[in-house]
């Protein structure tokens, strides 16, 4: 991952352009990324996809020639999708075109202009306050021109059709947590599940926000809309609190439902986050009317919720490369909860399974009242018992693993070894994305 | 308001009889009511209407001649639908045709005996406290002829066939709260929705209590049950309390549920109450088994909560004018609110809208964190940006512009204005009654 | 009670047998039941019959001839479906076939192992820890041959086909509370029914416990799926403690709704437990996933919550034939709920029926508020009134009489009296097992 994290950090990414793609092939290394390109000026639902974003240098310079603001020292320092522009002019006119935060001077922003044609240069606060009347020169080699906007996606087949998105975001310049915590999360997540037997097929998508899902959806919706069974958008995955999910606008997709019943009996301590389509990622154009498909969104550090957001401030020191493991680590156990759950049919429903023929019930009966004091030596792990009688009796076709769980006081992940169990027995089949009925 | 009540108060009105008529020609000078009549002994469901009631004169003399009731001098002296007398009588004999209240001595109460023949004098408790033995002269004119029931309504025409029924009734002799607050309120709240643009069709309509609402039900149930949307009878509503709704029987008509959310919204603060068929006014007959019409009933110094509830303690003075200016203000809001709830569609479901092509949104995009201190002076009007996409995320036909409100923490009425700028913008189309499809 | 509690407590019972057969015989002097038997090793479901168990003696003799454990003396001594033995060993190997319970160490428990040939003998803790070490006689006269299980059950025919269930078992040996309490309550409750008029058809069952329900739906499951509308397993009905039921796997069968109904308006003051599949009687084979018939479990003194489960305490001391009788009369309470409960038809269901023309209703009308002080004296009766009113109005197919009961703040009970006046003046008719339209 810290590799990984060096070599994508210092790209200056946008929507389009060369940083873009520099990124995407860079993934392509660690996971076999088919790639895409939607030429510029074509319409993606209500949006046009801009001129593509050309820049080749960024270089302010003050009264006696000093430099104040380098794009090649720090790529935040130019507008990203700043128009060019070569003029000498006075301090006042400058102001115009600067941006700053006086609330945390040492940092310099990260401002955007995609729609509308403007230049601009982001510097500390600090640094503005001391600059002093007098004939700057702004200078910005940038171009706009027909190329196109990319996205890349690799997709893991499982034994179902059915499909569990996990999409992130590829377009901020140097910045940690709110750009390649995703990206880098979803590469090592995607190994780890490719060395998994996998019930679901796996598409994971690197893509601009906003345009970018757009025109992914635009190419691709109606596929995602046959196939969707549950989703994940990647954002902000860094530092050192709890996991924190934005439910999808449905609110009961498989996510949502796992997500609830696994902090609901303590396996993950995090924080949920109602749907709203203010604000957010990528999950706002998932989860647009006219698809609404079943997509939440993982962070940790969450977006606009920390010093560091869209500045200078959000590097890998405050990241870390260790919260990124914490977050792969359980993102995997969510999954893998998603993928035991599901409908189970009983295949003896009527009466109970007689357990002693399949080594699963003790062969003498007393008391339960006196097991523990009992002078007979049965051991007969009445937990492992009730939760045998529980799947078999809920497995009907009608109740999900999970449901099942809740009805035993434990997590889904605890019953899986019985699941596992119960089908090697062949006492129960499943699981079924849907519900069935028992005959 | 003042001299419409003037007119109407001194009428001796009961659920038959010239008083009723004069009452209805009174009003068909505010309001273009047509006039309906049933004739007596007709069969109304499990009813038969009532021979017509005239009364010309009521008088009870004591043992020295001094005149202890006069109808002349208060309609509510004689007992309502009180057949006729002219018996010189002990007073042991009278006291069983007197009627008083012990816990009022003040108040002459309001008595009525429409299906049984008997004959009575309603006075206060001080002065048949006061009665001494002797030779009393009870008289009364009165008289039961084939005549007819009447009552009245006025069609107001909207966009739709769809309606909303405000009914009142108008069968009380002298009283204020209990009798005139109900008419007098539906005339200004007509007069106030005929200036305006209408989705809804409006049924106004003023008949005698119980049997009356049979009648109309009898005559027009049928209608009401295809075209009603919802629908209010109103009652007392003078005082100085809050208003106090009784929801209707299927408990989420579209005015329940909008009264519910104005209250929870903080727009209103008034009292609920819950549907009860014992006790109230023509809302046990709109919202009987056989028809269970989405009626409900507003109120706001409730029957049977004040003294002068049934006697001549309900006097203007009790009531005000200013309590009915009141409560056709809050009906009309409550009105509007429910004009433009519904279902909306998004016409741009794809994706989000892209805001800034119609002016809506922020052409430049630094932290949210830092907005308030950036030094770039956007102004992007967070709360209405929100509003917006929440308007247009939820605009998928499944959710109603109420639901959307509760998402936004705001009242349906904050988001009247921004619909009326969507719909201008042709973004959103609606509202429809109905859930439909997106697509 | 007392009397048939001492016929049948000295049987030896099993789940196979003679004193099986001898029980259901005892009970046929009080309840026209009619016998079934299925043949050893026939297969039921998952299950095969087991051989019939003959047990003829047992009896173990300590190193100086005394004897210590007589099956003869309480029948509890021997492990039931002991195999036979013959044979002098030393202590330390007749400890692995000794069954007793340290922390009661005067109780002998019981103990059986159906489905493993072994033998052994139960005896008091007490006596246990005082054997010494020498020479032992075990002497267990047993057999195991082809015979059959054993079942019963009598029919109580009703007005309908759909039927109500009563389980319970008879197949432990000299036990009270867990044995005994269940078939003795059913046999007098059966009594009661039988003398009453009844809506539904009752369906009595008598069998060894689990693979004596799984026989019996092997047999009767079709049936019982097509008819029953409600059930009840008996268990453990004695003792000091309020009843407690354990709801079915549905948790809204009509007995379940009842039974938290009844609770609610305390009528009764029971305790509830939610289904499990594991722990409990034959419910647990009656909801198992195949059938998932609307059964509960009815019980007091909850097995393997009191000292005496499954061992020599379990007393009719303990359990009292006083509290059988309780039992019996609340079930028949809660039958008669059940009874009741269904849903209504008003026969005038547009507008109000009117009432005065039944007798039911007050032919004057004063002001509520001073009805208590008023001069006439009318005696309403509002509450009798205000029941009459919300059941015609809520007596529209789609609401139970359990549920207009909850609208009146009363009990099911309190308004029985009342439908069936109602009935009576032909006003109502039903009630009905399922919804039905008005018109």
């Amino acid at each position: 991952m810290d590799s990984l994290f060096d070599r994508l950090f210092p790209i200056c990414r946008s929507i389009t352009g060369e940083g873009l793609r520099e990124t995407l092939n860079i993934l392509s290394g660690y996971i076999p990324l088919e790639h895409f390109g939607v030429k510029s000026d074509t319409e993606v639902f209500d949006w046009i996809i801009p001129k593509e974003w050309v820049i080749r240098d960024a270089i302010l310079k003050g009264p006696d020639n000093k430099i104040i603001a380098d794009f090649k020292i720090n790529n935040l320092h130019v507008l990203n999708y700043s128009d060019s522009v070569d003029s000498v002019i006075d301090l006042e006119e400058l102001q115009q075109h600067l941006h700053s935060i006086p609330n945390l001077p040492t940092a310099i922003p990260y401002v955007i202009s995609y729609y509308k044609r403007r230049w601009g240069f982001c510097i500390s606060h600090e640094e503005r306050e001391q600059l002093k009347p007098g004939k700057y020169h702004a200078y910005i080699d940038s171009e706009f021109i027909d190329g196109e906007l990319n996205f890349s996606h690799a997709i893991l087949p499982g034994e179902s059709k059915r499909e569990i998105l996990i999409s992130t975001y590829v377009c901020h310049p140097s910045m940690a947590n709110n750009e390649l915590s995703g990206p880098i999360s979803a590469v090592f997540l995607y190994q780890r599940l490719a060395r998994k037997q996998r019930r679901f097929t796996y598409r994971f998508v690197f893509l601009p926000e906003t345009i970018g899902s757009i025109s992914y959806l635009h190419r691709f919706g109606e596929e995602l809309r046959q196939n969707i069974y549950a989703g994940l958008v990647l954002t902000c995955l860094g530092g050192n609190r709890s996991l924190s999910y934005k439910m999808s606008r449905r609110g009961d997709s498989p996510i949502d439902l796992m997500w609830t019943h696994l902090n609901d009996t303590n396996v993950f301590n995090g924080q949920t986050r109602i749907f709203t389509p203010d604000g957010g990622s990528d999950e706002r154009q998932y989860c647009s009317p006219g698809f609404n498909l079943p997509v939440g969104q993982m962070a940790r550090t969450v977006y606009g919720e920390y010093a560091g957001y869209h500045n200078s401030l959000d590097t890998k020191a405050e990241m870390t490369i260790e919260s990124l493991y914490s977050s792969v680590n359980e993102m995997e156990i969510l999954i893998e909860a998603v993928e035991w759950d599901g409908y189970y049919i009983n295949n003896s429903p009527y009466g109970e399974v007689k357990l002693d023929k399949y080594g699963l019930y003790p062969d003498m009966n007393a008391a339960g009242v006196t097991k523990q004091l009992s002078s007979n030596n049965l051991n007969d792990n009445r937990i492992q018992l009730s939760r045998i009688l529980n799947i078999l009796n809920y497995s009907d076709g009608e109740h999900t693993l999970r449901e099942i769980a809740s009805k035993c006081n434990a997590s889904i992940l605890d019953l899986i070894p019985i699941v596992k169990l119960l089908l090697d027995k062949e006492l129960i089949s499943g699981p079924y994305d849907e519900r069935r009925d028992i005959l």
